[in-house]
């Protein structure tokens, strides 16, 4: 299993993505395949003592910065760390490739460099977010900020796919995330979706209180690309808002500290059932190979899940299941 | 003062209501107008201890429940305790109404029976909210799932007044929700709101991501309703598993309970900061008198508050304002 790995995307490249890069390596035995400048990779590995000696280096000195147009990917940055490592991906020199750079460049280099699987209307990111059951997988999560009833469907077929190669959940619930659990309630496209998804063979349990996602009840929830990022950006923001106050409250004196040290095995266990990070970056499903982008501030921890999921992702025979599926 | 209680509205009817509503007379002075069946409204008074001498009573035994079609409330349950007390409303027996019963029958009752502030497009659910930097107003909430670029801009002329004669806030900050802050993110109509917005005289901020929302940045958030309601219950969902999650960790153990002992004045002061109930109904902004919803599971508390919101608004002049500021 190789995994492609764009040293140069994010907020925290290159130390964090080779950090990561190595321990997914030490971990989960992965070769990883870094692209980016050579020359800065070994002085940033060598500056902070860390050995990439395992690592192999595809070397371009250019990048794609935030600032620049999605567009130019295929264009003056088709050879930026971004651009080369979907080419190399897309000719086979590795079995995934993860990025925390330009979501708008990954998006358009991963269609036009790789393209959709046949059949498929519109690739969707998916993410894996932890929730009261367990974990749950939501798409789309912004690479359609709106969509049809026809192409919703096809996401609830990829992530079937997903939670039942990659988490062995034996038959998906998939459902449609609404202002209401009534099948009246929502919006044109998910009224006339939620008609559409009761005609499917697959197990549809109907829509969901956006309330009750982080409770469970789902393995598999639809959304248009718009709402999905809502939902997932709202996710953060309470839940970083709420974390930051109770923290505050943990070093307010000394009482307080002293109340944490009680509970700080409870709460490692807390932070750890509820830790985004273990699962990584988001695959844009629907690619005919896996592509994941990771967040633009992962660290480490955040890269070594991102690089795991991209494997196991390749690894579940997901898409040669989402490819059959969307032939029937 | 005089507001008008629905008192068969809700989960908890009668019995919250008819406690919030002598809360809100005893701490605030309002007279009320409680409608519905008068015998139970004293049968359930007389069971409890409760006083509502001071309490007038408009009698109906019709109630219009969560199952019956919100458009019934112009036909056969006209009458209905929901019905009733718009009715009042509209032929000045109040200054202000709350319910806690059907969003749709409440929401048709308000236009058909009073109707829109000349030059209103569309009346929209305000929701104020506790954020780390206080409270803000977010509209739509739902009432209006979809919308165009000029109904956005009047909900912001609607929440500038709001912010302003309510809570005695300067020169409120307008933000539009988004998944991004560059002008370029977002659906067609939050992209071309943006150009509306940019060229008004208000204090326009941009796009506010919705990751930032619970941390502040702005006074009024704008939104379509369907987006807003997501919004809403993402705030409810994600804070009620967290503290779910937080509860079971101090009651755990003896250990964990000393812990909390310790914290728990901190904490008191947390959750009072982040209750939302302090913040009560929501008010159908751009009707032509004072209406509010009150969330379908609403305690005492949470009715006094409602009442004292709308109160508040009757009080503050905003509907005058907003009357002459959509003639501009």
């Amino acid at each position: 299993m190789k995994i492609i790995v764009d040293a140069f995307g994010g907020d925290n490249a290159p130390l964090e993505i080779i950090k990561g890069s190595i321990d997914a390596h030490n971990e989960f035995g992965y070769d990883i395949l870094l692209t980016g400048d050579e020359n800065k990779i070994k002085a940033c590995a060598a500056e902070n003592n860390l050995d990439i000696s395992a690592m192999e280096i595809a070397h371009t000195e250019d990048v794609i910065s935030m600032h620049d147009s999605p567009l130019s990917i295929m264009r003056e940055h088709k050879d930026s760390s971004l651009g080369l490592g979907m080419q190399l991906l897309a000719e086979g020199k590795g079995d995934g490739f993860v990025t925390a750079g330009s979501t708008g460049a990954y998006v358009l280099a991963a269609h036009k460099m790789i393209g959709e699987i046949p059949g498929v209307k519109k690739a969707g990111t998916a993410a894996v977010m932890p929730n009261d059951e367990g974990r749950f997988l939501m798409m789309d999560c912004g690479a359609n900020l709106t969509c049809t009833p026809e192409i919703l469907n096809q996401f609830a077929v990829m992530g079937i796919a997903y939670m039942k190669n990659v988490f062995g959940v034996e038959n998906p619930r998939v459902a449609l995330a609404n202002i209401g659990v009534e099948e009246s309630k929502g919006t044109q496209v998910l009224r006339d979706t939620y008609k559409l998804m009761q005609e499917q063979d697959y197990n549809f349990v109907g829509n969901i209180e956006v309330r009750d996602i982080p409770f469970g009840g789902a393995d598999v929830v639809i959304c248009e690309g718009f709402t999905g990022n809502v939902i997932l950006k709202m996710y953060e923001g309470v839940a970083g808002a709420l974390l930051k106050n109770i923290k505050g409250i943990f070093t307010a004196s000394l009482k307080t500290k002293i109340a944490y040290l009680l509970i700080s095995s409870n709460m490692k266990g807390f932070k750890k059932k509820m830790d985004y990070k273990a699962y990584g970056g988001a695959p844009l499903m629907g690619i005919a190979k896996p592509v994941a982008k990771a967040h633009g501030s992962s660290d480490a921890k955040a890269f070594k899940y991102a690089i795991k999921q991209i494997a196991d992702y390749a690894d579940s025979g997901a898409i040669d299941v989402i490819a059959k599926a969307v032939k029937e």
